[in-house]
């Protein structure tokens, strides 16, 4: 046997509780009939259930830094920043598939710590790896193709929001950014800022929110927030047709004065600009009708929904600032073409 | 809006043609719902069928030399090379991700040819682009999701070969691996050579065949030739527990003879060591029961196929060479990670 096998089989093992076969997978009715190990995994789809597919490709240099961040983390993350789009449309994840390329430095310690990352994410998710290919490479690259499942033409797409919809977002935006700012300054290990660095190491998704959204069709449309909510919202309002009015003091921020005093006492960060431009917190962003207002009530995870704003006929993004004048929100999201781009990372 | 979301836009309208929605693909009854634009493609499944998924990474560097290789090859291989896999199950491909990372200079005309080369295999395969990610990274790393399907049940796998078997190929072996090493020695443009150097860019696949073998159920297991007859026959037996006896003459083989005189002249290539351990065939590699032997005359492309030798209860992998004499078939196929590896580009 030679040695890219070896390294397959390396990691059909560490990811063997990941790897079924011929057992439903969670509550689904498919079936995952072969797995790992032949040229092509094959699934039986369940009756009554549309599958979504999607892939994101995380990268040395671009999504993480090789010599900074944790190998658990990049394993995690590559994953859940997958699995983050099937949650964006009210899907259950499945099946996986990772294209992984990695520098022959990397196949010990540090393939081991990425796995373990990788498993984490995928009992969270309830998902199976079904297939990839591996090969050395001078960067680690990790593409993951997530495949996800929901009840025939429930899912929610981007164009469905209408004037007077109530637009909600989950979690506290800007705390992945805040995350990677700690870590790019150096703090990664310092105890008392692990609370506040963990959303961008370890960021959660919102399946279990999107998916009930879905099945009691009360959003009428959804995404997941990537690339910050100044620049993901306008692309939620272009595929809708519509415009937007947040109010920024509803727009979930970080309460940056309980940041621990020490290294970072004389940095001023903005919460609502880390909130509004910051990227990776994968949280979900969707709009759902005045009328069911109290049905939200009922939510799972209720508490960490918040209502920022409401669908206008216009198409501009306006924001109401705190002193009650309108500016318009300029997008300031990360976008790895843009000249003079922020930076990060 | 960004710039990103421009490439995206760009890569989506050069594909139009192979990003269709609400329209039955192919023969099946397979509907693609939602397609490129949202968090995630919606697809519902066709009754009856089973799903077929495999993925694989086309790295600069690695499967192809960013300033050698022609950017058409470079997307028509990134495709089939993922899409080989599915024929090798005896699958009809139907939906493909692709998440591309490229340095900024190649997304003008680069990405231009890349895309007009993925745009051949994609018309060639009849698959639909469903989703995707781009992204700007120091080499460009193409990474593909194919998703095919096959009647429930008739899928064609590794592990289904015994004793008695015939073992059969398509095609010419070795013939990837020559073309290979005249454009390492600088002949891609020289006119004369082309016939030789076309299988090393556009190799083809043998979709037809292996959807045949699998509605007909007559192999009992099926690989896809990617990294040479010696690595890969052995990963077939020992799936399914079995050897293999080949004949080293009725391996088909690269008429050298026949490559024009010239540059090429002193160069002695082995065409029979060249069959049995070049790499990028995407022929296929299957065996079929004896007593099927006269209905695979009516095989789709009977005529470029070869049986090649015996499947042995013994599980030694042999080849009778050209005098008569046995010898042991020693893996020498691509592998990036092994040591002392055979050099491919």
């Amino acid at each position: 046997m030679d040695s890219e096998d070896k390294l397959v089989e390396r990691i059909a093992r560490s990811m063997s509780e990941f790897i079924s076969s011929s057992k439903p997978i969670g509550r689904s009715s498919s079936i995952l009939e072969l797995g790992v190990g032949d040229d092509s995994a094959v699934v039986r789809p369940g009756a009554g259930h549309d599958w979504t597919l999607s892939s994101d490709a995380f990268l040395e240099g671009v999504h993480f830094l090789g010599d900074v961040h944790p190998a658990d983390s990049v394993g995690y993350k590559a994953l859940v920043r997958a699995a983050s789009d099937l949650a964006a449309m009210g899907a259950t994840p499945r099946f996986f598939l990772m294209t992984l390329a990695i520098p022959m430095i990397r196949t010990g310690a540090w393939l081991n710590r990425f796995l373990q990352g990788m498993k984490r994410a995928a009992r969270m998710l309830d998902i199976r790896l079904v297939g990839g290919d591996t090969t050395k490479f001078p960067l680690v690259m990790a593409s993951m193709t997530v495949i996800g499942e929901v009840a025939r033409g429930t899912e929610i797409r981007r164009g469905g929001a209408r004037p007077g919809d109530l637009i909600y977002v989950t979690g506290t935006l800007g705390a992945a950014e805040l995350g990677l700012e700690l870590v790019k300054q150096g703090h990664l290990r310092r105890k008392n800022l692990q609370k506040w660095i963990r959303p961008h190491l370890y960021p959660r998704t919102r399946i279990q929110l999107g998916a009930w959204l879905a099945r009691k069709r009360l959003a009428t449309s959804m995404m997941d927030l990537s690339d910050g909510l100044s620049t993901d919202l306008p692309r939620l309002c272009k595929a809708s047709g519509v415009g937007a009015r947040l109010r920024s003091k509803d727009i979930p921020q970080l309460d940056i004065a309980k940041i621990p005093r020490g290294p970072t006492r004389n940095q001023r960060f903005d919460a609502l600009a880390m909130a509004l431009h910051g990227g990776e917190d994968y949280e979900l962003l969707f709009t759902v009708p005045a009328r069911h207002l109290k049905k939200m009530q009922r939510a799972p995870g209720f508490r960490a929904l918040r209502a920022i704003g409401i669908i206008t006929a216009d198409r501009s993004i306006l924001l109401e600032n705190s002193d009650g004048t309108l500016s318009r929100l300029r997008s300031r999201g990360w976008d790895p073409f843009r000249k003079g781009r922020r930076k990060r990372g």
